[in-house]
């Protein structure tokens, strides 16, 4: 568990675990993957001074969180895992996981993002937290919400929503886990609705990108959001039948996709790709400085996936948002794409 | 019909009618309510150069529509009335028609806001299309979405949405007269909930502006806003039951929601109302130019109604946004009001 968000969740679950002194082991161990700071180790920064100088500096980490740096020492003893990593090194930390922890563990991922199958992206992707599940074998409950690092770390009021499979036996205790007084969660039993939200938002911000960059106004943004959260109902219902509607009105559905539509790095980078005309790669470098924005790939994989189902039309933005991205189409034109779109038939 | 928004639909009108001759009267009559623009009329302006140079100057009205200034006369011989008249005006415009237009006339109001049936507020609010419809004894149906004036006049896309009880009659017709390029129409059969949440909207607006005002992130934001649109929902479930949980997708839910949270006078209102400590009327006068927002009012108007069922618990965020609105609570104390929400239990 690293990165400025697990940092930032770390410091919720140091105290919420404190508070459940029955339900929950006081010593939250967090994996800290090493690195020289100076002359000192981080991890040793984070166990003496309580702070992650490197990727949340100036909050402090309650000390009951312990910084561990060999990883399945962090989780051999642990009753729950929380993943909160890179979505590219989700595969290799599972298999270094696998077998080395206990057959209780339950699971909860933050990880938004879709794990693309195969390097020939023969159509098809794959939940983050059903790859976990497959290579561990666990239960793996989600996390997904508005709920941008820096202000989590802040403490600011915002909610989140949990998607738990098993939610009427573990439900109670994610909640107690991570709810606090500014962080306001509920739980859900759809969790691949929830995780797909976490995801596909992603796309729908390339596109708020593009319309900002293009100087459309608030009505026309406010339609491409829309039209954008139709496609994803729509993707959810079609690859994933079974979703509650209502899943769709919480913290990780609207509100985590009207926070990435004005605040988030995939709409920061794709205003300055059609400001500049730069292409992407370059404008990813110069402007997210070694961060990844994972509207792009997410596009990608959903374009081949749709399109191998024979239902690009019925998602005319993801389309668009792909081809833009690549450069096979002007982003001046994902209007008209839009203009004949389903939802307007 | 006047003011800008006024204006820009009858534009768009204009154009729509001239396309269906079959369908649809090629004069399309305006009321344009008489002043001296300099020496001239506007309604003379309006009908010798083709541009409403008060309310929407620099935008060519199309030839065919024909700005007349008595009212009666310009609503007599018509067979569908397209209401977009200041609020406050309904019921004195609608005593002046009665009796004098035809029987089977379809109306439509793009009015937002709720009239409240006594100056004494003793619970109970109406809706303007109702109001109509019973002072008219016409169908009245109604067009709401993301539609900023400005934006609409500059044929920027956007989309919005109908609803028309009698959709199966009317639907298609009402569908053809508005549908254009840039200006994508849905047509919903739940009319209640599409113009409740074209009012709602704006007392959620006032909440995001408290927010920004105070300072907040764009997860706090995200969060009132979302809370806001669950308020809205519950309040449609509680007193107009049967609506359409889809409806609240459609531009007049989530889109006007955004557009108004992040680009609305209400929103800049309460924005200003926060950070400069003046009275709300104040501040409206200052900054707002003879325009008013709905905000306040409406909260007022359901802060009466729920207060008196016995449900003010249940609209946390509708209380606190008509209490700060009185200066009977501090803004800062908002968002303590959202802690215990009942989306949060």
């Amino acid at each position: 568990l690293y990165t400025n968000l697990g940092t930032a969740i770390a410091r919720i679950v140091g105290r919420t675990t404190k508070n459940f002194p029955n339900d929950f082991d006081p010593v939250v161990r967090m994996w800290v993957y090493e690195e020289m700071i100076g002359n000192e180790k981080l991890s040793e920064i984070i166990n003496t001074r309580h702070e992650n100088v490197k990727y949340l500096p100036g909050k402090i980490i309650p000390e009951n969180v312990v910084a561990v740096t060999n990883l399945v020492e962090s989780c051999k003893e642990a009753n729950i895992l929380v993943f909160v990593v890179p979505h590219q090194f989700v595969g290799k930390i599972c298999h270094e996981l696998r077998g080395k922890i206990g057959k209780d563990v339950q699971g909860i991922s933050l990880i938004k993002g879709l794990s693309a199958p195969s390097a020939e992206k023969l159509g098809g992707v794959k939940l983050v937290s059903d790859e976990i599940q497959e290579i561990l074998g666990i239960d793996v409950s989600v996390l997904m919400g508005a709920n941008l690092a820096r202000e989590v770390a802040n403490d600011d009021f915002c909610e989140a929503t949990i998607g738990c499979k098993k939610m009427a036996l573990y439900g109670a205790m994610f909640k107690n886990l991570f709810n606090s007084e500014n962080f306001r969660i509920s739980v859900v039993e759809d969790a691949h609705t929830v995780e797909l939200c976490g995801a596909l938002k992603n796309i729908v911000a390339c596109a708020a990108g593009f319309t900002d960059g293009l100087g459309y106004g608030d009505n026309t943004k406010a339609a491409v959001i829309r039209l954008g959260l139709m496609e994803i109902t729509k993707f959810v219902e079609h690859y994933y039948p079974g979703s509650n509607l209502q899943t769709f009105f919480e913290s990780c559905g609207i509100a985590d996709l009207i926070t990435t539509c004005y605040g988030g790095r995939n709409r920061k980078l794709c205003e300055a790709f059609v400001k500049t005309g730069k292409p992407l790669d370059q404008v990813e470098k110069e402007l997210l400085q070694g961060q990844s924005a994972q509207g792009p790939l997410t596009a990608e994989e959903v374009y081949y996936m749709v399109h191998q189902s024979g239902l690009s039309e019925k998602f005319p933005l993801f389309v668009a948002v792909h081809k833009i991205c690549k450069g096979e189409l002007k982003p001046q034109e994902m209007i008209s794409c839009l203009r004949q779109h389903p939802e307007h038939l």
